[in-house]
């Protein structure tokens, strides 16, 4: 079927135009316009596409999402066979940061998104999922930690992946060049090291606390 | 000076309705037309005292900033003459959370603001220096309480400090229903407990912490 081809092709090339327009300048004052230009297409061409702003910011927030997941999924492979769960944890969390360009591009558009999921329901409803999905990811791999005894068993799963994912705050930090990104790797390795501290440890010294949980 | 007290009294009366404008539905589509229709003045009174966009919303940061810190500076009254410093963090903290009107439209503002910032110098170098002024205050009570042994003497006041920023990440959890106001205060109230639990705690006491320390 080389036209249904075609059509994901075309709209893969429209997204990620999308996302070059993005990482240049933000979202905020994005247009249907400026995103057809970058393409190299006429804005009607755009629009047999996608019919709105939202559904292209939709579809690019989608197809970001895929390539994202690709991403944690080569590394995961890196980690070796039974990788442990704070490496895991780091592979997950630094790929939701601001720290290389697709990930800045995916970074700023999800802002976006989320700004315009304050007056719009159904982009609410949308963003709201991806969020709960991640999250309940990252709280998977908490649960699995406790149960191998990776993590001390008077850990909270829920308290611990609120603060895990919470650390996604350093993102504005980054954008605004408050906190650089040598910095955040410490601080994101800092708060592991401390959540996988076994009980009575101190919390600063990672490597020890993983021979004792293990 | 009746007349520059007027003229003051008009900002702030325009950004209030600014405010209330974000409050309601978010910032991106924002327009001048809307906040004048909001004040009950004309968009060329409204252009009188703001010639754009980004000047209105730079006045509205700056007051929402002023108003914030008069919250702070009230509820550190409320905690007695030398309040603990966990609790000192935490008023800081709270108050950078959408967890009640005025701090959600000052999040939902700060959020278009860090946007806009990523296209335009300016707007960039402002929303740098607020979070910079905001980060040295954190970083300074985090430093008292290492001279003061509140803190254990092996935590890194930079570490720390960019930790307790990062929490602002709850922003979006909120924002978006991922995450309740009460499970966002049981993890602020973990993450404190961790950070001042005494060598070799557990980091899940924070009042044997603090006695350990004081």
């Amino acid at each position: 079927m080389p036209k249904q081809v075609d059509h994901r092709e075309r709209r893969e090339t429209i997204a990620r135009a999308l996302w070059r327009v993005v990482e240049r300048r933000g979202a905020t004052h994005l247009t249907m316009r400026e995103v057809a230009q970058e393409a190299g297409i006429s804005l009607g061409q755009l629009q047999h596409y996608f019919g709105s702003r939202a559904q292209l910011l939709s579809f690019a927030m989608d197809l970001a999402g895929e390539q994202s997941a690709l991403r944690v999924g080569r590394e995961m492979g890196a980690l070796g066979e039974r990788p442990h769960p704070r490496e895991v944890l780091r592979v997950m969390l630094v790929e939701l940061l601001p720290l290389h360009p697709d990930a800045r591009a995916t970074s700023r558009m999800s802002a976006a998104y989320v700004l315009e999921a304050l007056h719009d329901e159904e982009v609410h409803a949308r963003a709201r999922d991806g969020l709960l999905r991640g999250r309940a990811m990252v709280e998977q791999v908490v649960r699995q930690a406790v149960a191998d005894g990776h993590l001390a068993a008077d850990r909270d799963p829920v308290v611990e992946t609120d603060l895990l994912l919470a650390l996604t705050g350093f993102t504005t930090l980054l954008e605004l060049d408050v906190v650089g990104p040598a910095a955040v790797l410490t601080a994101v390795d800092r708060h592991l090291d401390r959540l996988f501290a076994p009980p009575g440890g101190t919390g600063g010294t990672g490597a020890a606390g993983r021979a004792a949980a293990g």
